[in-house]
């Protein structure tokens, strides 16, 4: 790729309609950053600084980014099969590894596998499972789903209807009928701070107050992301996952995971049921799956589940031109492969997550920061206004967006995610001395903002 | 790759839902293909035989299988920027040059581009944009969406919706409320056949009765394909689109161009509203786009809904994880440049598309054939029970696939797409030689079908 970037650049500011973004600061050509290139922890930008995305992107490049091995894996498998559709009962090597691979690398309770190619594309076809499921059964009624506020499940009409960030849904008149939202098991605003295991029952059944208002013959399903990653690194108490499970299943409402952040990793364990304690119907996979090296989604099914689909004698009327691309199947592949060899999850549980920890927990102390919270690999930097009274700063006051802005001077990009919250989701290749300059740069970003507020 | 599938075939037939499969085929091991590499228009399956494929995979693989350039510019870029999020107002050269290469190639209604990564998925975000474009208007109301019978715009619960063939909808109780569908401008049912100008218009006005019965206050956008591909190749008169377009602006509804399998050439020209002389305000492109080598899809928008939608002061809250990825990028921009070098629209239009159409014309007075239809490299061979009544054959017959098995004996890939319609879609890159063969096996085909057909 030629180096004078120019005319393309004046393109994409004229014509490119930008993901969540301000369409003004595009057009006035006011880019937040260009990236060049990218490799390990580092994205580098066309001046030649260097960031440590201590976000892995959007929390999928795990394993980081530019390696050898997979542009390798992904040109012999375009040289070999660049396509092939597995419709009609055809299938091919890429597409069949792959789900060899998934199913001896993700626990027990997912047994069937269907592929799509965003998390938003495999949520959406999860409902679709579910809707399927129950007319099967003989409950067509059963198509309400159940999610949560902050949750993030995707940007298609239904998946952004059970999105629960509220800024997400006004611009498009969301969400959809069909859809409700429960509270988050945020202890923060809802219950004690920290690891309240009573608040976390608590936050559970107001999921079970909700089918009963809804009638648990018109409920389908709940979804949520066993932490939730984009709003806010609301993670619960140990006590509220075996909760939820049970109140699914004394209703018959089935348990939807969304593990598109955290499967393959991210919390110490393959999958972020493992490390919360339960078992899903259908667990929904996607980032990790490739480390955004390649779009591929999957929905994962229990034998349950996937039996009763099975056994429909008729075609399956649903699939995505990409599905299991085989391209795509390579890559994954090669990603769980260099995550066994690598040791790559036991990396972050046992060392990585560690040293995250002793970070995290050295903040706590700080005059702006109210709690810390998250597991593995995934932390949320709770500010505060007042740590007693857990105050808020005011609405229009962007504290979070100044320490990010204050880490990035230092070359490290954190994630402002809203609601006082700074977001740190770092690759799992990245080196203790790497995780010290990210936090110093946190300690930095959160001094300049307090000395900022203290002047103010 | 290693070259011993069996434990991935075995895993593959216990463990993966096939798209558009007999879940049931699959489990007893009763694949119908198992492909192990592709070349050119060839798809070679594990016991070395080689198929030519007349649908392009699913009418996607326009340039052809395993090219060299694609393998190497996908590498440099997984090497270079294997990921990078154009959120939050950020860039890079791979995604910006995308833009600049679309908004040279692309005809002036489509100034501004939002990127996704399949077909439906960019569908749905068209869907979006009307509902965020109304509100803007301060007419919110004006949400429902209408689409045609046969239509086929993809698979998640909102675009599946759209899609108007009937098997798509039962199993998951669909379509969901706030669509409905209108006659498809299959005059082979509906009309005389045949290229009847009057029935184009008859046909465009069943969309205005539609918006007449919703209210036009209520209705937000008609959304077609330019040419139905998977419903039958559904090919209208050149009186239609221009009507639908008159009717779209009388009633202040947008008109949406599903370009999935239209777009980059296959009707002899880069977009099918050029072939059938109409400008949409909102066109969307998948397939073609990348040759389906990676996963990328865009929604273009002319620059009255562009303009509207970027003068809202306010954040974007749409966009997927890998909207604008840089390989894909990368990709997308490499398939243009074949296109462009090799002239492969010029080669579809002048000289591939003619030889096809007479191979075509050539079936018309076989006893088998009610008629061809189709524009460009695109074509369906409609058969019937009777040439004048313009019969069915029964409901459970399957004459359709009982041609495209013949045609697979010989080694040629046709797509059986219901209604007793064979569907012939080959690569850009297909010889005129390819063409004898593909043409040698249809007749093959449709000798045998008819000969079982007087034995019954
Ligand atoms: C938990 C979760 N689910 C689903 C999605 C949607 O994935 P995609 O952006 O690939 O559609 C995201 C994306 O951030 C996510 O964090
Ligand atoms: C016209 C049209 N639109 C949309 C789609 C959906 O695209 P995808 O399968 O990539 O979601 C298709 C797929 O066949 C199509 O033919």
């Amino acid at each position: 790729m030629s180096t004078d970037h120019t005319a393309a650049l004046a393109a994409d500011r004229a014509h490119h309609i930008h993901p969540f973004s301000y369409p003004g600061e595009v057009r006035a050509g006011r880019f937040r950053r260009v990236v060049e290139r990218a490799e390990g922890v580092y994205q580098i930008d066309t001046s030649g600084r260097r960031y440590i995305d201590a976000v892995s992107g959007l929390g999928c490049v795990n394993i980081g980014y530019g390696r050898e091995e997979m542009a390798e894996a992904a040109a012999e498998a375009m040289r070999t099969l660049s396509f092939h559709p597995t419709f009609w009962e055809c299938t091919n090597p890429y597409s069949a590894r792959l789900v060899e691979q998934l199913q001896r690398l993700t626990p027990d309770n997912m047994q069937h596998f269907l592929f799509a190619n965003s998390g938003s594309e495999a949520n959406d076809t999860a409902i679709k499972l579910v809707r399927w499921y129950w007319r099967l059964q003989g409950r067509p009624g059963k198509t309400h789903v159940i999610s949560r506020d902050m949750a993030y499940h995707g940007m298609n009409l239904l998946t952004a209807s059970l999105t629960g960030l509220a800024p997400c849904h006004p611009q498009f008149g969301l969400p959809l009928p069909g859809v409700s939202h429960v509270c988050a098991p945020w202890s923060w605003v809802e219950g004690t701070a920290g690891d309240d295991q009573d608040f976390g029952r608590r936050a559970a059944d107001a999921l079970e107050a909700e089918i009963l208002r809804l009638g648990a013959d018109n409920v389908g399903a709940f979804i949520g992301e066993p932490m939730q990653a984009t709003g806010g690194v609301v993670t619960p108490p140990a006590s509220y996952w075996p909760a939820i499970r049970r109140i699914c299943d004394r209703h018959d409402v089935l348990l939807i995971a969304d593990e598109v952040v955290t499967g393959f990793g991210r919390t110490g364990a393959w999958f972020g049921q493992e490390t919360f304690g339960f078992n899903a119907d259908i667990t929904v996979m996607a980032k990790g799956m490739t480390s955004a090296y390649f779009p591929v989604s999957a929905v994962a099914l229990n034998a349950r589940i996937g039996e009763a689909l099975l056994n429909d004698p008729g075609e399956l009327y649903h699939g995505y031109t990409c599905s299991g691309h085989p391209v795509g199947a390579a890559v994954a592949c090669m990603n769980m492969q260099i995550l066994e060899q690598e040791q790559l999850v036991e990396r972050v549980r046992d060392t990585l997550a560690p040293a995250f920890w002793r970070h995290l927990h050295a903040l706590e102390d700080h005059p702006l920061v109210g709690e810390v919270r998250g597991m593995g690999l995934g932390a949320g930097i709770q500010l505060t206004a007042d740590k007693v009274s857990r105050a808020f700063f005011p609405e229009d006051s962007d504290v979070d967006a100044q320490v990010t802005g204050h880490c990035y001077e230092r070359g490290v990009i954190v994630r402002d995610l809203g609601a006082d919250t700074v977001g740190v989701m770092p690759p799992f290749v990245t080196s203790e001395a790497q995780l010290d300059e990210i936090f110093d740069a946190v300690r930095y970003g959160l001094d300049l903002t307090l000395a900022g507020l203290n002047r103010a």
